[in-house]
């Protein structure tokens, strides 16, 4: 944490219609970005500091941090909502936002985009898996809801929105039924108006670059099934790559060795940030400047 | 992360009555315990899955993680004792709260009381200073309320109180006024039937003799002013000791490490935990049992 | 408001546990009693102050009042046991809480016992009705989930459940479908082990005595297609018959008469509660006294 | 409820901003108006269907209806704001929220302003009471804190705003110390460059005079000691009066004579709202029209 926070973050942070222009402007881009995995006012407000604009708060990672449950469905919209909107009041990362399935059918869809337009949410994402899951494991089939409920979900989140600014993503898990059904499902979602379709699932840069010419629209991908660079998905027309969420599983690893090390006596120096980066963190001179302002003598 | 997690532990977790039981052991005992700093339900869960069987939500670390913002009393009581929900639902350990000055006069310490309870924790403690602070930093003198004040708080602490097994705890400021100011406010506080008194700021061994001998209630000690060993604190008679806030500077600086390297591009794998490992930690596999067993095949 | 509402309300009301009890007791008792339909902490505390002794959170007086919406499943479940917990710490009702479709599969159904279970609740009502709806209004059929289903989500309710005196209640809408298939979804809901059993559209005495002698589990009734006298549903054997909801209905009525007078310039002073009632409503006296007790002169 | 509501209010509500320039303009006329006082979504959009265009969420009933306790700072600045949250998403009032003393000193202030802000608030008053209460009742002096210390709270507010167009009120209680007192206050609060004051506690029409005398400001008064007539505060320069709370008097009266006819057997039919004008007052039509246009036939 050496590297120097702007200073005038909290007095002076990016409004929520400014960090939706940034996103938009690199979706509009030749770029192919990935985005911060953040949870919490922490983790957002590093992520940014470590020059990062962008953010995503994946629906797994809400879970996890949450309520310590896997990405199963089981965490409520006000839960989420309360979370994106203390991540944004906390730094000024453009914050892709996973509501899944919209928290239920097109209805619930239209509150999910108004409380996370409210919450700050610069995109958000809605897709067409059938969740929470109706069958026990290991039933094959029936995970996706039909292209007909999808585009009635994809049409009532875009008239729910108030601010066109904010970017509604259709995304699709299709790809497991094979390209054209993929390839239809992209159309459909572009037809209903949707600023940007996520695929997930890829399997070969092939799939990348069928995707890319079945829309116009730009392309986020993720929960990639083979290791492909990122450069290659810029070429081939992708403008968002989702890379998993390596900066929680850090930090539970470096939570388990403190508290194995505390419990065991041992020294935790090397493991910890220093008393002063952490104070910068949490912009403690801004704080006191207030109180030396605004606080009698 | 490789040790392994009680198995059953959603399925039968302490209650909240049995946490507060093994709280009242420690007390009632002749170690000196440190509890596990903890924010959210993962590092809970990290916590006790590495031995601790006492946790801490401090308020500075509250205020951190769920504001970003330094440790001056801006975190409303609402969402602290949603964070210790969150915690004690996901985590068996039994959790002492810090809620400061009980976010107000004695009628807010009733509320305080109230909401904290609710939420499972075992232990609460209400401090002396008077917060949040009324002049700008650099004035010397008046941060401590007056005793008559004090001991209003703690008796209405007492009042509302539901479970008489939840252990409420007069914290004290005072050392920095000399040691018969602190044997005073602790004699007074323990008038009032509270069942643990904490101090901070303590300097020397003899200080915490001077404490112990003051009253014969356990003492919690924390925020020191000179290194001593636990075992000294033990020997003293002082049943809990206060020992920083390691944990979560150990996360962030992980998550600081990990946001460069991705920033970088460089390879994350070493800093993080193994996907076996989240999967445990957020007890994928009782999930899926109940899956199976509760969803149509 | 001329009744005096129990001196030691706040000081000493009745615990959770307690409150469990005695609806326990109405269910194991000959008597067919109506909940009051009450929504937040001043209506159920009058109802308490009328004399009732159990009272009723449905869902959609929920959805009316806290989102101004219909009844469609809109309200999340967080927002359900905040306002659940807002009831149960202002009165002491024994509430019986409505929790639709247990907000979405079986899973779902164990967090929403665990979160209502928390909020205070006595009893929770699962349905079996496929919600939200997946189809727009007008399409017959396919409006209740599958028996299975309906079976694994009771069975997860019970074993969510850590207070074995909360009272699980196995809601089905099935007589829509005719006798036979509400006998058999009855049959199929006490073998899971639930405490009662609910039947909404109930049309005629016959098919109350049906489903009476279907079942050894006390019988809950409403959204009656007929008119029938609570005394006859007492004397077929129900328990707990819900009456609609009179006094959300009533409040509605005063506040736009209220409204209009005030917009009209006309007097309102017959309208209003006297204002001594108001503060014997929100316990100013108890209040007061805590102030004496606590706070410094 | 017989009056028709705007057909569009769920689908085309005024957006925060320009309920903010409606506020503005009001403060900028020549009439004084009196705010509704509303308290959930309900009752909020009742009275905008009555006519209204501006709300007040005062503390009192703010208090009285969150958690059935007086007027005595036990509400969280996290309850407050969600309350407002509520009320604004539901209805397209311009609302004026109380917000007593800034939940703290000048730092808490800010974050008051920032949530209130988010919340949609169209104004937020700050008042020079020192809360909550330090001393028992009946002590007397020291309810106001010092100018020095409110100044800096209202300096503060100001700096918090990130909506220029949202209006702050300094509000004080001096009257009761005299003219001379009030009308140092006044100037002083001024001087920060809030948008407007209140002074409440008048006892006299001279008093009155002497307020808008004393500034440039639009003024608001409330808590009359002495009852005079709209128009005379028009006349004398006054743009907002604050009027009582009838509308919660009037729901509560009507809840007891609901809930004591309930347990009497008596019938309710005159007591409530027609179940059409109910369905209307939640937008059932719209709600049943996305069901159309969203859902899958």
């Amino acid at each position: 944490m050496s590297r120097n926070p702007s200073s005038n973050l909290l007095s002076n942070p990016l409004s929520i219609g400014e960090r939706r222009q940034r996103l938009r402007a690199v979706l509009a881009g030749t770029e192919c970005i990935s985005p911060a995995s953040v949870y919490d006012p922490l983790s957002a407000r590093l992520a940014a500091d470590a020059g990062f604009e962008i953010g995503l708060m994946a629906g797994s990672i809400a879970s996890f941090t949450t309520l310590a449950a896997p990405d199963i469905a089981l965490m409520t919209l006000t839960e989420l909502a309360d979370q994106v909107r203390r991540i944004t009041r906390a730094s000024d990362l453009s914050m892709i936002v996973d509501a899944d399935h919209g928290f239920g059918n097109a209805l619930n869809t239209m509150r999910t985009i108004e409380e996370l337009e409210h919450a700050g949410a610069c995109a958000v994402l809605i897709e067409d898996t059938d969740l929470p899951v109706r069958h026990a494991p290991g039933r094959s089939g029936g995970e996706l809801i039909s292209l007909d409920e999808m585009v009635g979900k994809l049409r009532a989140a875009l008239a729910a929105r108030t601010d066109p600014s904010m970017v509604v993503v259709g995304r699709t898990a299709s790809l497991a039924e094979g390209i054209a059904a993929a390839e239809a499902r992209v159309k459909a979602f572009e037809a209903t108006g949707v600023d940007a379709i996520m695929v997930t699932g890829i399997s070969s840069i092939d799939e990348v670059e069928a995707m890319v010419a079945t829309t116009s629209l730009p392309l986020f991908v993720g929960h990639l099934l083979v290791k492909l660079a990122p450069k290659d998905f810029a070429v081939a027309g992708v403008r968002v790559l989702f890379q998993g969420h390596q900066p929680l599983a850090a930090a539970l690893k470096a939570l388990w060795e403190t508290y194995v090390a505390l419990r065991n006596g041992e020294p935790t120096a090397a493991l910890v940030a220093a008393p002063d980066d952490v104070a910068r963190l949490v912009r403690s001179d801004a704080h006191r400047e207030w109180q030396q302002e605004f606080l009698p003598h």
